[in-house]
């Protein structure tokens, strides 16, 4: 199982506990973690699932690891810009997005058009249709950590094939 | 100038009209017109702007030019899947999203993460911050095509360095 | 037709001239010339094909099309550093090679990786196998400008579906 | 450190058995292997790996891990295509190619197109310049297993900044 967490690099402080527990609550059950090996909630979720003792690979978009956060098991250097978000996506059986900003709306969006795989959501910006009516198979809100981890491993039990 | 005209495959009709009209303006301008090559809003761009002589460029997620769609000048064949909708995003001086889905949501988020480029809703999908509030610095909604094209134009030949 | 015409950015005096024509052929017989959109070979090739009013769209590795070479129709702004390589050889019904360099080599190696379109090189390095002997179904030696061109279109003609 | 191991899907018995003894000698000394996640030298290298505990990472080129090989620790999913042998040359410290085919022939100009890492082969292709002399700075022949992940080790300590 493999679990995306995906958030902004400049996050608030409860983006940046959140994600670090999340992280924890992965590599506890097991999960590889995966995430942009950036700074913000990205660094955050890497220290949790270090902390206890989890793989967590960062996907990187520059041409160089020089920047990568530190608690990363290996780095992916892409060197595609915020194309990376897409290799993010589609290596993960589920995705946690946690906060809120365009990069991290592109991985939900990206997460949400590849399909079939669950899209949770802590925090961050919500999306309407047009008329201001709710979407068609929206992500699904968690209401903390703990919540989210458990939707993510159950849903994506339940839906991933691999 | 290249202006990319993003949106679903799978549109209404409103938004299909739109988007021939979108690219029949930009065509008429003397624009590059880019888009992601497939049926829907980007097919009926490439329609417009062919229907005026311009030049048309389908930016191709597949390993094939197979199934892109006709008018098109040149085709693209990334091989990225959605991955190549960052490449739409970067290549363009401006960006015009018609309709609402999520692989057009991704493009949005993607061109505001870049940033320094307008980025011009014409429908399609709202996005508000995790409070009910609007976002700073959101998209730009336009009235009708000819808005749309022109504050794509205007806007794009003061913020684009090249 | 799409022709990708590949070779070093610091290339010989020969290799230029012979981008050039390249470059002018391809564009007097309708083809749509791809490059890489810096110096040297693609500069060339791509001023030849200009100076027939043919198509040429260069594939630039970086996030801005700055340093793109003049006499470009339209940019690609891939932002995928030399994973843009890929790029150019899927959107190519047949590459001419022009000179050597790691970089051409790398699309010569993937163009063949690819397999159903001619590979045509106009000098260069050559490649052989461990025993030093030939390679099974190698690129195409072209003697000169014209022959390469004409391979390429003859070949492409008959090996490409689209 | 991590170390990429590319080679042929379809690879000799010897290319194989290399392959194997290149990923147990790398994981080993700690380093973590890197691999395209197929069959053949991608599989052994794996597997290699994997007997001695290391850490593998599958860098895929399909949209699924479906085709993954077994005796990965992490995949990666990158839906570039080939293009994601350059991910996986960027994401290297040092690069050992072990066998001969488009693909590893790719791989290896990548590498020496990007610089600044020891790019070290197992048997395989050779590359000569036009007038069949030999190239300035070729990738370096290993003996054997044992003296290319000493190579690997040794120039990479040296030359990578990371």
């Amino acid at each position: 199982m493999q679990v995306a967490v995906c958030g902004p690099q400049h996050c608030t402080e409860e983006d940046a506990t959140h994600a670090y527990q999340v992280g924890q609550l992965l590599a506890r059950a097991g999960a590889v973690v995966l995430c942009g090996g950036g700074t913000g909630v990205m660094a955050a979720a890497a220290a949790g699932a270090r902390a206890e003792h989890g793989l967590v690979i960062g996907i990187l978009p520059n041409d160089t690891a020089e920047d990568a956060c530190p608690d990363l098991s290996a780095v992916i250097v892409t060197n595609l810009g915020q194309a990376r978000n897409a290799v993010i996506v589609w290596s993960a059986d589920a995705v946690i997005a946690i906060g809120g900003s365009w990069g991290t709306l592109s991985e939900i969006a990206l997460a949400k058009r590849r399909g079939g795989i669950p899209v949770i959501t802590l925090g961050g910006w919500r999306i309407l249709a047009h008329n201001g009516s709710p979407l068609p198979d929206p992500p699904t809100p968690a209401a903390d950590p703990q919540h989210a981890v458990t939707l993510a491993l159950t849903t994506a039990r339940n839906s991933s094939t691999r």
